[in-house]
């Protein structure tokens, strides 16, 4: 278990944490000299707090890993994800609200289009949009499977989970997705022996969709990937004393929340002010808000550096909102770093400011940056660090030892 | 293992990347308020590249811990010493040349002059020159011990080593070197039982070689120091991918390079120029050129502090014809600090200087010195995520998990 010399010296008080997580943050110039996403956007908010605050940058896993989003996400709550791996069909079933228990399975598929001799001629079945899916979903929920029950939640678009439970099964099974098109899916096979009779509880089920998809123009097949269980992680609530909520708009992000044990909060919209207005809803009912922004890493990922730029803008000018709530430590970072110049997550450390008016270490920074970041007070650190530096500066733990 | 979560994220592509390493690099002002060796150094190569690049410091060991020449590099390397230990007789050996297989017993010995009561008058035989030392070396290489294979190598100077290969050997035998003169050389004593065989073997050719040695004016006996098997490490190649290519002039560390599964390049002259020309030569072998200066070091425990830094500004000189070659990523930095105002190796981080101009993260650094490292972009790190920085930059790394 992870931070058992943190879980011992927790105290309680009505101190409240924020961390806002602008996904894929950290950057890089376009051009030898020139300024990163961060460093570009004008964000005076941000830059108060950084002036009163003290900065530092994080490793998401290790130096020069760059990690997914799972493990980027496991690492901020403090779960090192070296150690803690989490299959993505767990991630992805969290994600749509399903409940994942010790024991039960999860998959991620992604709809597929086969030829007349059962070879994939498009790996996302041309991309069919949700409407196109949702009906083919209905028809997959018919599908039985003698002594296990089988869930089918979709994700988005071409993507949709299952969830099979029952006794004595394993998630010990290779992806069927070849990664390729001119082929055959693979066929479902067991890594370990242990979950041959998982393997074949799969297998029925395939069968049965292979017959109900088969008229489908595009989507009449599909791959499976991530088999996966709950990884039975420590609840973050009980690890760090903290009654959590998770306020995101992507599956993915809740499904990570979900699976460590904080409250995911619903609430219509998807914009920063959105969010801010679902962490006022909850305020007095949390120690700890988790505020997850997505698009600085879709922006990234898109090649988009004035556009992820103005996603930091557009938190920076919701952020009053947020800080009238009057939190008492408020950290902002990204799960990773995603530059607009790479289109691509990447392993660079990432931005890190920890704003704590009653107990913050001075440092000489007065601006958020990747720069000011470098030389910020708090160094050079873990992300698996983040949670117990918010707990200290929120006044929630004791001295260690006499 | 280390670096298992390396090695899985493996991505072959035909970037080359270069590890240059100045022994001792690190230094420490003559006087308070001064400049380092490497701050003093005329270096506008470098300067170019820290500008270009970015900077941070390395910790080689443990803070506080001084490294010895072996376990620096294997740090480097990414073996963290504290988990891999490997004896100097193993190194030493490797560094002539002998291939130390698992199950080989190595020791490195010093000639030494006993007196007629066989006590040490001279712990180094008055520092015998290589060609006195070779045709006593050759006398040497004439005892047999009834049941193993015994190699006897010279290395330098006084300093030889011997390789003894069997069944059922051990290396848990104490040093025989008193480490003070007037006294006898220490028995050759199992620390093990396990040991005993291989003591009484290494006694036989010890008796054997006393009586040869007799004679000699001034090599009439010697001691041995760190005896050593294959420490078995998990081979370089295979953990990071890369057909690695060692430059050095040094028995040393071709030893440390050959022990972890490095390609020792030879090549004739000892100037970073005929380094430079060694690498360029089989510069499409490999993916990984790890290239030694030794005199930094050597400058440094001598206490001259012009001399180290000349040397640094003759490696700078040359550096064109290395970048000529058009490496992807270069990484130069020391393997521990070697401050001439200390005249020995010590604890202190070590600068460090990462190109990559596809992928570098920007900092505010333009002068490669200790305190511009300190306020480098790459914080301050352990020396064992050396390789993977590399690898990162150079793309070799896929993403780590989704």
């Amino acid at each position: 278990m992870p931070f058992d010399y943190i879980t011992e010296l927790l105290e309680k008080n009505n101190k409240k944490i924020v961390l806002l997580v602008m996904d894929g943050l950290g950057g890089l110039p376009m051009e030898a000299g020139g300024k990163t996403e961060l460093e570009a956007a004008h964000s005076p908010n941000m830059d108060r707090l950084a002036a009163e605050g003290t900065l530092g940058q994080t490793i998401p896993v290790r130096p020069g890993v760059t990690p997914g989003s799972g493990p980027a996400h496991l690492s901020l709550f403090g779960y090192d994800p070296i150690e803690y791996k989490i299959g993505r069909g767990a991630l992805e079933a969290c994600g749509v609200g399903e409940n994942i228990k010790a024991g039960d399975i999860a998959v991620r598929c992604n709809f597929c289009t086969l030829d007349r001799d059962g070879k994939i001629t498009d790996r996302r079945a041309g991309r069919i949009p949700t409407e196109e899916a949702l009906p083919i979903i209905e028809k997959l929920k018919t599908i039985q499977v003698p002594g296990v029950e089988v869930t089918v939640r979709h994700v988005k678009e071409y993507r949709f989970a299952i969830v099979m439970r029952g006794e004595g099964l394993s998630p010990e099974i290779d992806d069927t997705d070849p990664q390729d098109t001119g082929v055959e899916p693979l066929p479902i096979t067991a890594i370990d022996p242990k979950a041959d009779k998982t393997a074949a509880l799969f297998r029925q089920w395939s069968d049965q969709a292979r017959k109900i998809l088969s008229d489908e123009p595009k989507a009449n097949f599909f791959t499976m990937r991530g088999f996966a269980t709950d990884p039975g992680l420590p609840p973050f609530p009980e690890v760090f004393g903290l009654r959590a909520a998770c306020v995101a708009v992507y599956p993915m992000y809740k499904g990570v929340s979900d699976l460590v044990g904080m409250d995911v909060i619903k609430f219509e919209g998807e914009y920063p002010t959105d969010e801010f207005a679902a962490v006022k809803r909850v305020w007095e009912d949390y120690d700890f808000f988790f505020i997850h922004i997505k698009k600085t890493d879709s922006m990234g990922e898109d090649g988009n550096f004035d556009g992820k730029a103005k996603v930091i803008e557009s938190v920076d000018q919701a952020l009053p909102e947020l800080l009238a709530l009057k939190p008492d430590v408020v950290m902002i970072t990204g799960d990773h770093s995603t530059p607009s110049r790479m289109r691509s997550h990447s392993w660079h450390p990432v931005p890190f400011l920890l704003w704590s008016p009653a107990l913050g270490l001075a440092d000489n920074q007065d601006h958020f940056g990747e720069r000011a970041c470098q030389l910020g007070g708090l160094g050079t650190f873990h992300a698996t660090q983040t949670i117990p530096l918010g707990l200290a500066h929120a006044g929630k733990l004791l001295k260690y030892g006499a």
